[in-house]
């Protein structure tokens, strides 16, 4: 049974969410669907991209993904159907497929026109849903949308190659539930420029001289336990998601802080790496 | 098979979720169990009411709802089945069945006793949902419960119209995630007193000529970018639910606010409209 | 079908526990998952115990219950999975298991050893997940993980009798969704030292009389509605965990406050009570 993901800035307190699976249910009786987030911030295409880019590729080929962030239908925004890597993407032409899925060209796309459907401030439902339990029961893209070529890009930060490749400048994207920041720079750009060469992470007057693999590398298990670096110490490491992020060792953003909070770090800030 | 509900105030930190799902599975080994919400504010049955209301009925015919809020068994709440509208709710008689489907008269009502349920602190864990095993089994009310006659009535804010029918005055009865207020002034309320007069909305010293059908109709898109209305204006509209809602374009209320916050409305206050 | 369950620190707006899911399914075409809980404290164990010890028996016995709490792999903490009491638990070996299975000595224990898993960051999926899938498929501990007993116990706090035996001092080892607060007394401690003896429980100056079994009984439904007890009078009860739990009725932490705000009472502070 094909799965249908869910993603929204609908929260987890309204009826939003709740009325959707009604409905899915109501036309698929034994539908499989995976809340993946509901507390985007609102209307954030960005932050709603970074949460699928980094989880859809773990589903099955052939999942469909519900797409409700900024999803009403407007002149400026046609409701498409998206196919690429094998998963489909239903949701408004506000950029987010693209940023979702950057590297990979879409192998098929398709403007939704579902006879009848309501034009609505409630799109998710009154549009989505049908299409994707359409796709769900393996109906055709083309059953239930017509051709789109016109498929919107949004410009996404970049790290910046300056000095002749001796500066990576990153920017952070994300803040995660830990307070560690996590940057745009990924580890095969790194490691491309990196050519043996020493080199330093700089963010807010810091200077870290490693990049780890994993939280806990920070901690040298052979010193004796007072001795060692532990709690709260500022480290970073190449995630599992391979991009640069910073963290405090056992952090937490409603007693001790995180690394966003303690050192004042917010989404669009710099971090820079020098080969040295 | 049957789907059963949860709609409670447990929220999604405690175990309580937890052990009614670890629950329903040891009775029914492949059931469907889908949330509404966790979040309802504590013992606020007319907010839990509002969230069912808007979201039971695009579930099939035959679905459980199980309503874990103000549960506990007493001389003046007891526990009981109510079956309207093709539904099976199962709550205390506390007044939130009559504000779920107050339209609607109940087909039939039973008061629960299943031999040997505890009476205790956590009664949608020992009673709520045996019974609702039992009738996701296709079992019958009578086996779990006794007629029943004495539903609770919960009187809800109504819109008052005066002025011989020139103006109604309405009541915000929920605040969702993005900070818009929903009031309980109905669309066909409002046409059925409009006959192709003008009107005006008042809240707060804010007055809008137009009620929108969707968000994004506050927006001219003939106009050039830097002239139209976007993010931050003020807009009335009727919303997914039909139901007069006041809504700030692409609000957030984690940074720029709401509609709530930015004209600092809460529960219960009014809303009104006049007829030109 | 196998049940899995999920119980972490990640929250529910990150990609971490879509990801895990998708994963699963990846494996597991017909999976069934429940989530316990994403919104334990970051890296608390004690929080995460108390919540899978409160849940993880009504689940039906074979269940495999994974805990994303402080999972990294170090030389400290082993990768492990512990049988005990007809459940799996898969997790670090950082005390969080010996916590939650205080008083049953588990039946078998290995310490996971996969081939060509990464060690990383992220062990939840690249570890857990792959042990998790291999035991609801049926599978045996011992294809996935070596004999291992070296399991770590984590001391919590226990109460303290003293005065031979007058005087029970307890803590409070969790706050929930009301801003009640449960302490680590339970009721078969104080019915084991009662002997038929008046009691007194005592809390930062307020002294009760009475431990009831559910909130309710604070009631006295035989008085007019004007001159009973109710929402803001404080109880004491055995909690349907049977833990000894303060609670104000129908409280309410975002406006009229619990226990916990209106007695300032946090995690590990006493509450005493007296045999007279």
């Amino acid at each position: 049974m094909t799965i249908l993901t869910l993603t929204t800035d609908f929260g987890y307190k309204d009826h939003f969410v709740g009325a959707l699976k009604g409905a899915i249910f109501s036309e698929i009786e034994n539908a499989t669907i995976v809340d993946i987030s509901h507390s985007i911030n609102p209307f954030n295409i960005q932050e709603c991209a970074y949460i699928l880019k980094n989880s859809y590729k773990t589903f099955p080929k052939g999942t469909v993904h519900i797409v409700g962030v900024d999803a009403e239908l407007t002149k400026e925004n046609e409701h498409i159907i998206t196919y690429v890597d094998g998963h489909y993407f239903i949701s408004a032409n506000n950029g987010v497929v693209c940023l979702i899925t950057s590297e990979i060209k879409p192998e098929k796309i398709v403007s939704i026109n579902i006879p009848d459907t309501k034009d609505g401030s409630f799109p998710t439902y009154d549009v989505f849903i049908k299409a994707a339990c359409h796709l769900a029961r393996g109906g055709k893209m083309e059953v239930v949308g017509k051709p789109f070529t016109n498929l919107k890009t949004f410009k996404d930060f970049v790290p910046q190659l300056i000095d002749g490749g001796k500066t990576i400048i990153g920017n952070i994207v994300y803040i995660d539930n830990y307070g560690n920041v996590v940057s745009n720079i990924q580890k095969n750009l790194f490691e491309a420029y990196k050519n043996g060469r020493d080199y330093e992470v700089r963010v807010r007057g810091k200077v870290l001289k490693t990049i780890h693999n994993k939280y806990s590398d920070i901690i040298n298990f052979d010193a004796e336990k007072n001795r060692r670096n532990g709690p709260g110490d500022l480290l970073a490491l190449f995630n599992s998601s391979q991009f640069l992020e910073l963290a405090i060792y056992k952090s937490n953003l409603t007693t001790v802080g995180g690394a966003s909070t303690l050192l004042g770090l917010d989404y669009r800030d710099t971090i820079t790496i020098n080969f040295l």
